[in-house]
C-alpha cells in the first residue's frame, strides 16, 4: 500500500494499552492480580458517549480490526473489509473499540507475559481464560473508557460467543448484539477438530509443556499442523473445490511426499506463515474458550432461559457454506430467542466461503449488517 | 471371545503368503524384482472358479477380513458383520480373498520390508504405490489360486476404488464391481485431510525422515493424530453428537489440558492404540494411493469414458450421513456408468454413522448387498 485513502479507511491506527490494577476473579477459580488490555479505536465517541461499538475477535484475531500501522503495511486489520466511513459498521457514525483478549499473543497479557510471582512468563500456567472472562474484562475497559452501554458488540464465530455472553451477563450496557458465523455451544466435532489442534501442538518436541520461551524455541510444526486443521473446517468444499480442485502445482504427479496438489501448498503455507506470528500458548487457550462456550449450562441447558435475562436487539447472520458453525446452529440461538420473546433479526447469506464468509465481502450481508447498524444509529445515536 | 459359532463365523482362518518373483512395473517408473502378498481365504473354491470373491480393503485394512487368528482373539476381522456363512457374502456359497495390499505393513511387501539392495528395510524408498499398482498385483494373486475371473471385486472407501480400477483394467476378469462408499478421485477437502495427516507424521521428532526403524522408534505421536483427523471424517457430526455429546469425563471442567470432554478421550485412545499397530510409512503410502486414484485421468477428465472399458455388473452403495464420501460422490459414478450405458444398481443407505457405516451392521445395507450377490450366484455360479 503505497498511499492510504481516508475515504474507504480508517487510516493509520495505534493501539493503545491499559494496565488494570484491580484484581480479577476468573471462572477457573484462579485470580489474577493484575493485567493489561492492549486495544484500537475508530472514529469518535459522541457526546452522550451513544456511539460506541464493540468489535470482539474470533480465535486468531486481535485488537488491529481495521486500517494500517504504517504506511509500509502489506494488509490492513482483520476486519477492515466492514469497519471503515461508509462500510457497514460506519465509523462516521460510531466509535469502535477493538480489544485483544485476555490470555492474547498480541499485547494483552498473556502466556508470553512475565508472571510477577516467578520473574518468568507464564507460559503453561496462564490460566484457562473463558468467554465469561473476556466480557467481564472488556466491562472493565468500557468502565475506564467511561463507555456505560455499547451501542452494539459485534463479533463472529468465538467474537459472536461474547456478543451472547454480553447480552446475558450484562443485560443494560449492550443494546445490540450481532452474533455472526456463531454457535451456543460447540458440538462434539467442534471439539474433536479442537483437540487435535492442541495435541498437535503438545506433541511438538519443541513444546517443552508449554516453557518453550524459556529454551528459545516454539512449538512451530505443531501450531503450523492446528492452523492447517483449523483452516480446512474455515473453508467449503466447495470454495477449496472452485480455488484448488485437484491442480497440481507442477502440472504432474511426483510419486513422492512434497507438495503436489495446490491445496497442499496453500495449506502449507497458511500454517507456515501463521506459526510464525501467533503464539501456541494462546492457541490453546483459545481452542478451550471455545470448547468450554455453553451459556445455557447454568439454565439447565435452557438456552431460552438463559437468554431471558437478555435485554437488547439482536441479530444473527450465518452462512449457506459455513460447515464449522452452520446455519442450524444460527437458528438453535434465534429460536431460543424467540421462545424468550427477544427483538431477534436473522439473516442466512449465501456464500461460497464457508466459515470464512464472515471476513469476506458479500453484498448482501454487508447490507443486512450496514442497515441493521444504519437503522440502530438513526434510531438511537443521532 | 470363548468358543467360535461357526453357523455364524467363518471361525478360525491362517493367512497364507505367496511370494512373487515376477518384475513388477509401477505407475511411479519404478519396478520392484520381487515382492510378497499376505491374503486370507474363507469358503470354498467351486469346481469351475465361478465363485470366488476379490474383498479389497481401505486405507487401514488388511488381509484379516473375517473370523478369527486364535480362539484369544478379542475381535475378529474388519468386516467379520458381512463376511460368513449367511452373511451378505456368503462363505456357504462364495470362496473369498482378501489381500494386505502392496506397500501394507500386515505381511505383504512394504516399507518395514528388507530393501535386498541395501539390506535395511525399504523405510521412505519403498516406492508410492497407487491403485492401479495393487490391481495388477491382485491379477496375479488371481493367477496363481487360477482364478481366472472374480464373480465380484468388493471393497468399501479405498476398497471401492479398487473395484473400480479392476472394471477398467481387467475387463473380462470380473463379473460384479461393488463400489462401497468411494469416489471417483478425491476432492481438494479430502487431500487437505490426508495431508494434515502427513505433515503430522512427517513433523514427528521420531519420524527420521522415513528411517525410524533404524533408530528403533517410530512416530507415533503424529501416527495418533493422523489417525484422530482421519476419525473425525469417519463419523458423522450427528453420530459424534449422539455418542458423546458434549459430555465431561469427571463430570465438570478441570480448566486444564488433560483430557475433558469424552469425545478427546475417545479420539486419543482410538489414534494412540492405532499407532501402536500401523506403520507410519504405510500410512504416508495408503493417503497417497487415494490422492493419486483418478481413473477420468487418461480419458481427458471423461469419468464415463474410462468405465467404457468395463464388462461387469456394478452395485453402488452410500450412506446419507457419509461426509467423507458423500453419496454425491457415488451418484457422479452411477451417472457416469449410466452414460456408458453399464448395468448398476444404486443404493442410498439411511445410516447415521457417517463414513464408518459401511462397516456398522445396517439392515438395509446388509439386504442390498447380500440380495445382489444372492441373485448373482443364482444366476451364474450355482
Amino acid at each position: 500500500m503505497s498511499q492510504i485513502d481516508t475515504n474507504t479507511s480508517v487510516g493509520l491506527v495505534s493501539p493503545e494499552t491499559i494496565v488494570f490494577n484491580e484484581p480479577l476473579l476468573l471462572a477457573c477459580g484462579r485470580t489474577l492480580p493484575s493485567y493489561q488490555l492492549i486495544y484500537e479505536t475508530y472514529g469518535t465517541l459522541n457526546a452522550n458517549k451513544s456511539n460506541a461499538i464493540l468489535i470482539c475477535h474470533a480465535l486468531s484475531g486481535n485488537q488491529h480490526a481495521a486500517g494500517y500501522h504504517s504506511s509500509s503495511d502489506k494488509k490492513p486489520g482483520w476486519w477492515n473489509e466492514y469497519i471503515g466511513p461508509q462500510k457497514p459498521i460506519d465509523t462516521n457514525h460510531f466509535f469502535i473499540v477493538c480489544v485483544n483478549n485476555l490470555g492474547g499473543c498480541h499485547g494483552s497479557t498473556g502466556p508470553q507475559t512475565i508472571n510477577p510471582e516467578t520473574n518468568k512468563p507464564y507460559g503453561p500456567d496462564f490460566p484457562v481464560v473463558t468467554v465469561k472472562d473476556w466480557v467481564e474484562t472488556q466491562a472493565r475497559l468500557a468502565d475506564k473508557l467511561h463507555i456505560e452501554s455499547w451501542a452494539a458488540v459485534i463479533g463472529g464465530s468465538l467474537g459472536g460467543m461474547q456478543a451472547i455472553q454480553w447480552a446475558i451477563d450484562f443485560p443494560n450496557r449492550i443494546q445490540c448484539a450481532v452474533v455472526i458465523a456463531a454457535a451456543a455451544k460447540l458440538t462434539a466435532q467442534n471439539i474433536a477438530f479442537n483437540e487435535v489442534a492442541r495435541q498437535a501442538i503438545m506433541a511438538d518436541e519443541n513444546f517443552h509443556h508449554g516453557h518453550y520461551y524459556e529454551f528459545n524455541t516454539s512449538p512451530k510444526k505443531g501450531l503450523m499442523l492446528a492452523r492447517m486443521v483449523g483452516h480446512i473446517t474455515y473453508l467449503s468444499d466447495q470454495s477449496m473445490r472452485e480455488k484448488f480442485g485437484r491442480d497440481l502445482r507442477e502440472g504432474k504427479l511426483n510419486f513422492g511426499f512434497d507438495v503436489e496438489f495446490q491445496i497442499e501448498s496453500y495449506l502449507r503455507h497458511q500454517g507456515e506463515s501463521f506459526s510464525e506470528y501467533f503464539d501456541a500458548n494462546t492457541y490453546l487457550l483459545m481452542t478451550k474458550a471455545l470448547d468450554y462456550f455453553d451459556p445455557a449450562l447454568d439454565y439447565d441447558h435452557n438456552l431460552s432461559l438463559a437468554l431471558k435475562k437478555a435485554n437488547c436487539q439482536f441479530l444473527l447472520i450465518s452462512f449457506d457454506s459455513d460447515w464449522r458453525f452452520s446455519p442450524e446452529r444460527s437458528r438453535e440461538i434465534v429460536n431460543a430467542l424467540m421462545k424468550a420473546r427477544k427483538q431477534v433479526t436473522y439473516a442466512e447469506i449465501n456464500a461460497q466461503h464457508g466459515h470464512d464468509a464472515f471476513l469476506i465481502p458479500n453484498q448482501r450481508y454487508q447490507n443486512v449488517l450496514g442497515g441493521f447498524l444504519q437503522k440502530f444509529y438513526d434510531d438511537y445515536c443521532n
